[in-house]
């Protein structure tokens, strides 16, 4: 399009690792995806053919950005599939086996010279919810994805929650059948060996694609109090979930969940907690990468730094 | 005492409403206590035979500011017994059974004519211990007491979380035994009916103050997996526990709170979190309260506004 030239505007490359795909795309300050490209992830290959296809749906979207829409990429955002080191400067997503603390960050800034900001995949999606889906607006929520794993991002007085290693979150983990299930982690009973796609395959032998009724409502019971419990012991009233196995169980998955959040969390208190689906559907993981992004370029800025307790008082009365 | 003349100092009145006990004292800005008095709580008294006990030890403080410590009282801090309402404009704290919805704030104002801060207990040693006490210098940490009942309190980068309703932290209402005892909130399995005071004793039929090693031991199994799903969840590796029944059962109960944490939380990701008692003793409580008067002017100065996430990011590029 050639429209009258003005100042270029300034765009993030947002970059969504999944397990299955890798996605980019050319996002707004304001949230707009102006172009996307994507690209599945061949399986059994080795690190660097798996970068290459990231390589290809990067480099379109930078041609793009310059021949298509006139705008001026200003940083890349990743939203990535866990565990990953903080800022991705390593990744290692359960579901591509190559990638085993591949250093992430740096290949993408040595590729395009841009700065590159990286973070969890459920902490990205609890940006964009909070940004411009089903939390717009609201300063304090839990985000989750219920899918082959189960991971989460939490926001607090508008602020995403990184916690000491980058991990704050990791709603997967807390224990909704003590004693149950052997987790990943070596745990027992984690919402993750409970309710995960991989673990309803494990437990039913059947893919989660293929629900029961009573599967569908035993995984949302069990989502319902993980959610319930935080949102009781952080005084939040909003939980928003996406993630394939969430969205596909769909309105029995909510309701069961719905029902047991009402029976453990704020009982007798008066304030109702919700859950909700995502709103932002399969824009939201590269939303979210954007909006990953954009946090990155914005402590640049003006650092957010964490003081102990006593400092902060100290600025009172002397 | 009289020295030369000086500026006066300031001083926080700090007040602490337990279930059995009123206290008050002086607290200087570096959290010095330079005067203390309590009284006990006489049972089954009406609700101004109660604030009547509460006003003859803040105005012998008072006086002991005039008269002996040359200091000059800026503020009233309440750590109180919850349930209570936001900055204790009312309080119910549950062995006080003639104070339902008792407006506290506003009788402390009108009796001095200072600013009333006030927050609850566990909220408050929350404060005390991260500003001088067992987690000094720590900026994310979790605050526990187990007692009569079981609260808490969360400090985040810095910062004392109030969540929606000011509630934030309450772990007392974390789900340790699925299905297990019914809760006062109306929940089963809630930690706080599985190992308060109250719990032990209706569980045992024996006072906490007499228990079996069993119960020592099951009281901090389960203080564990609450804590522990608070350290996973918010990416924490401190938890602060005072209280009666906790201090009481002493190192049976941190060493199975402890041997439970290391089960169930960040297993595998190689931090630790570590469980210890609270450090201020005797003094906590009353530090803790000047603590909720010293964040409550120093917000009166910089008030602290949660926004939504958008503003957050649109100060990004744009």
């Amino acid at each position: 399009m050639t429209s009258t030239p003005g100042p270029q505007r300034d765009v993030i490359l947002a970059v969504d690792i999944g397990g299955t795909k890798f996605a980019a795309g050319l996002m707004t300050a304001r949230g707009v995806l102006l172009d996307r490209s994507r690209v599945e992830v061949e399986p059994d290959v080795g690190p660097q053919s798996h970068f290459a296809g990231l390589v290809s749906v990067v480099n379109e979207q930078l041609e793009q950005a310059r021949t298509q829409h006139d705008v001026r990429v200003r940083a890349i955002g990743i939203g990535c599939a866990g565990p990953i080191e903080r800022n991705c400067e390593t990744v290692s997503p359960l579901n591509i086996s190559s990638w085993r603390q591949f250093p992430l960050r740096a290949h993408l800034e040595e590729l395009t010279g841009l700065p590159v900001y990286g973070d969890l995949d459920a902490k990205a999606l609890a940006l964009s919810e909070g940004w411009l889906g089903a939390a717009q607006g609201v300063s304090s929520f839990c985000a989750m994805t219920v899918s082959t794993g189960v991971g989460g991002g939490l926001v607090i007085d508008g602020e995403l929650l990184d916690g000491a290693t980058g991990n704050a979150g990791h709603i997967g983990h807390m224990i909704v059948e003590p004693g149950g299930r052997r987790c990943g982690c070596g745990a027992r009973g984690c919402l993750e060996a409970e309710a995960s796609g991989l673990a309803i395959e494990a437990i039913t032998g059947r893919s989660p694609t293929e629900p029961t009724y009573d599967i569908m409502r035993r995984t949302g019971r069990l989502v319902g109090r993980a959610a319930g419990m935080i949102c009781t012991s952080l005084d939040l009233d909003l939980v928003v979930v996406g993630g394939g196995v969430a969205l596909g169980f769909a309105a029995t998955f909510f309701n069961a969940a719905q029902e047991e959040i009402d029976a453990v969390a704020h009982v007798g208190q008066g304030v109702a907690a919700r859950i909700t689906p995502v709103r932002l559907g399969d824009q939201g993981p590269l939303i979210g990468a954007g909006a990953v992004g954009l946090r990155g370029l914005r402590r640049e800025v003006s650092p957010r730094r964490p003081v102990p307790i006593s400092a902060e008082l100290l600025d009172g009365p002397s």
